[in-house]
C-alpha cells in the first residue's frame, strides 16, 4: 500500500522535480568553486524535494500557472539545505542520507558560512517574486529555525522536556518551513485570505505530522532505510515524543532504567531493542502515531474548501504518504 | 584635528543615534532569554553604528524625511552584528572592542544560530520596508560576505595572497555592506537612478578606504586603543595590504624575514616592532594610506552631485574619518 502511495505521487510529480532539479543547479552560482562543491554535496543527496513542490502545487491549487513557480519554489529547498548545513555543525552529526556530512569533508566553519550563501540564494529568489510577504514568510521562517535549534541545543540531555516543550520545538524546526512554503504558494496566486490561511495550517499539520513521523522512524526503521544509525536523536541528547510520552508513564523502575539507556554515551543495541521494548509497552510510539494521524487528519481538513483538481489530490497523498514512509 | 572632526560628527549625529539605539533595543525580540543575551553581548559593546547612519543619511540626502528611516536602518546594524557572530567563530577570535567574544561565553554553535536570528531579524525589517530592490540589496550583500570569508578562510596562512585577491577579499567582507546602506537609503527615497548610482559608489570606495584603514591600524595603533592586541590579522594567518605590498618590495633576505615572523604562530613583540619596521621601510603603510586616500577622494566626489546640506556635509566628513580614526 505504501509503495503503492508513494509510485503514485513520484509519477504525478516527475516532470515537476525533472525543472525542480534543473532550477536548483541553475540558480547555485558562487564566484567560488569550493561554495559549490561543499553546497553540492549536500544539495544533491537524494533529497525529497518536499518543499518545493508544496510551494508548486499551493500555488496551482490557487489557480496559478504563470510559470515562474518551479523557479521560486527552489528557494525552501535552498532554505531548508541552509538549516541542515548549521544543524549538522551544531549537532556535529557524521552521517546524513547515507552520506559523510559536509563538516566532516571541510571544515565547521567553512560549511557554516557555506549554509550562510545558501540562506543569502533564497533570499534572492525570494526578492526576485516582488511579494514583500513572501518575504516576510521567509524571515520568519529563518528565525524561528534558529531560536528552535538553540531552544533544542539548551534542552539537549535533558530528561524532563515535556511535550508542550517538545511541540513547540519541532513547530519551530520542522513545520514552519513547511507551512512557509505552502502559505507563500498562495501568496505568489495571489489568492484570498481564506485559501492562504487554509493553505498556511494544511503545511503547518503536515509539518507536524512529518517531524513526528520523523521521531518514530529513527526508533522503528532500520540503518538501511534511514541512511544513518536508528537511535540517532537520543545519541545526540534530543528527547522525542515517543519517548516523552513513555517516560511519563514508566513504573519508577523502568524509568530509571530507560533513563540510564539515555544517558549512557554509548549505549549497546541490546540495550536500544529494550529500550524500544518499553516504547511500546509504555505506547510511546502507539501515542505518537495517534498524534500524527491527527494532524494529518487536520492538514487534509483544511483542503476541503478547495475545489477538486490534480494539486489537491497530490496535497492529500503527501499529506498521507508523510506517515506512512519508511524512509 | 582628528578629535576635532570626531567631536563635530558625534555632535551632528547625537539624537539620530540615540534613536537608533532604542530602534535596536526595540525590534530585537526573540522568544529565547539567551538569544537575547548573546546578541546583546555583541550589539550593545560600543559599535559606532555607522552603517544606520550612512542609511539614514544617505536616505535625508535624497530628501526622505518619512521618519521611518531610523527604524529601518537598523536592519544593517543586525546584518553588521550577525556577520560579526559568525566571522568570530570562524576565526576562533578571542576578544573584539576590548570584550571576549561571544563564542568564548557561548559554545559556538549557539554563538552561530544567534548569528542567524540577527540576519532573520535583518531580512524582517527589510521585509517591512516593502521595497523588493531594498530586499535584494540585503541579499547580496549576505551572499557576498559569506563568499568573501570562506575565500578569506581558503587563504588563510598562504603568503602568495597578492593585492587583486586582497581587494576582492575587503570588497566583499566589509565593502558590499557599507556600500549596501547607503544604496539602500536612496532607494528608501525614491531617489533617481543617478543619486542611487552615486550612493552606491560613494558607499563602495567608502568601506574601501574603511577596511584599508583597519588594517592599518592592526599594525600601527596600540592595545588600547584597538581593544585588542594589534597584530591579529597575521595571527590569524590574514595578509593585508601594508603586508603585501611590502614583502612584494623586499630584498629576499628581509622577505625570508618577514615571512618567517608571520608563519611563525606566536612572535614576541620585539618581532612584531621589527615587522613593522619593514612595512615603513618598503613603504607598505605609505602605499596603503595613499590607496585609502584615494578611496576616500573618490568616495566624496559621487557626492558632488547633491545640494548642500547638513547630510552631504556629515557623508564627507564620515568619509574623512575613516582614515584619520585611531580606533
Amino acid at each position: 500500500m505504501t509503495k503503492g502511495l508513494k509510485q503514485k505521487i513520484i509519477e504525478q510529480v516527475a516532470s515537476d522535480l525533472e525543472k525542480v532539479e534543473i532550477a536548483l543547479e541553475q540558480n547555485l552560482n558562487p564566484n567560488l568553486k569550493l561554495v559549490k562543491q561543499i553546497a553540492s554535496h549536500l544539495l544533491f543527496s537524494g533529497g525529497k524535494r518536499l518543499r518545493p513542490l508544496l510551494m508548486i502545487h499551493s500555488a496551482r491549487l490557487c489557480n496559478y500557472y504563470n510559470g515562474f513557480e518551479i523557479e521560486f519554489s527552489v528557494l525552501f529547498e535552498y532554505l531548508h539545505a541552509a538549516t541542515l548545513l548549521h544543524d549538522d555543525v551544531v549537532d556535529e552529526a557524521d552521517i546524513r542520507r547515507g552520506k559523510k556530512t559536509a563538516h566532516t569533508k571541510w571544515s565547521a566553519p567553512k560549511v557554516v558560512l557555506t549554509g550562510d550563501f545558501l540562506l543569502a540564494a533564497a533570499l534572492e529568489i525570494a526578492a526576485k517574486t516582488r511579494e514583500p510577504d513572501i518575504i516576510s514568510v521567509v524571515a520568519k521562517i529563518t528565525r524561528d529555525m534558529s531560536q528552535g535549534e538553540i531552544a533544542q541545543l539548551d534542552k539537549k540531555g535533558k530528561l524532563d522536556l515535556c511535550e508542550k516543550e517538545y511541540l513547540e520545538i519541532i513547530k519551530r524546526k520542522t513545520a514552519v518551513l513547511i507551512q512557509g512554503a505552502c502559505k507563500s504558494g498562495a501568496i505568489l496566486a495571489k489568492a484570498d485570505k481564506e485559501k492562504e490561511n487554509a493553505l498556511d495550517q494544511y503545511g503547518f499539520h503536515l509539518g507536524m505530522a512529518f517531524q513526528m513521523a520523523d521521531d518514530l522512524l529513527d526508533f522503528t526503521a532500520s540503518a538501511k532505510e534511514l541512511g544513518k544509525n536508528p537511535g540517532a536523536d537520543i545519541r545526540e541528547g534530543k528527547l522525542t515524543l515517543p519517548l516523552i510520552h513513555s517516560l511519563a508513564n514508566a513504573s519508577s523502575k523502568d524509568k530509571e532504567k530507560m533513563e540510564n539507556t539515555i544517558t549512557s554515551t554509548r549505549f549497546s543495541s541490546n540495550q536500544f531493542e529494550q529500550l524500544k521494548e518499553k516504547l511500546y509497552a509504555y505506547k510511546g510510539i502507539e501515542y505518537t502515531e495517534q498524534k500524527a494521524r491527527d494532524h494529518v487528519k487536520k492538514a487534509k481538513s483544511y483542503l476541503k474548501i478547495f475545489p477538486d483538481c490534480q494539486s489537491k489530490e497530490l496535497l492529500c497523498q503527501i499529506a498521507d504518504y508523510s506517515i506512512e514512509r519508511k524512509v
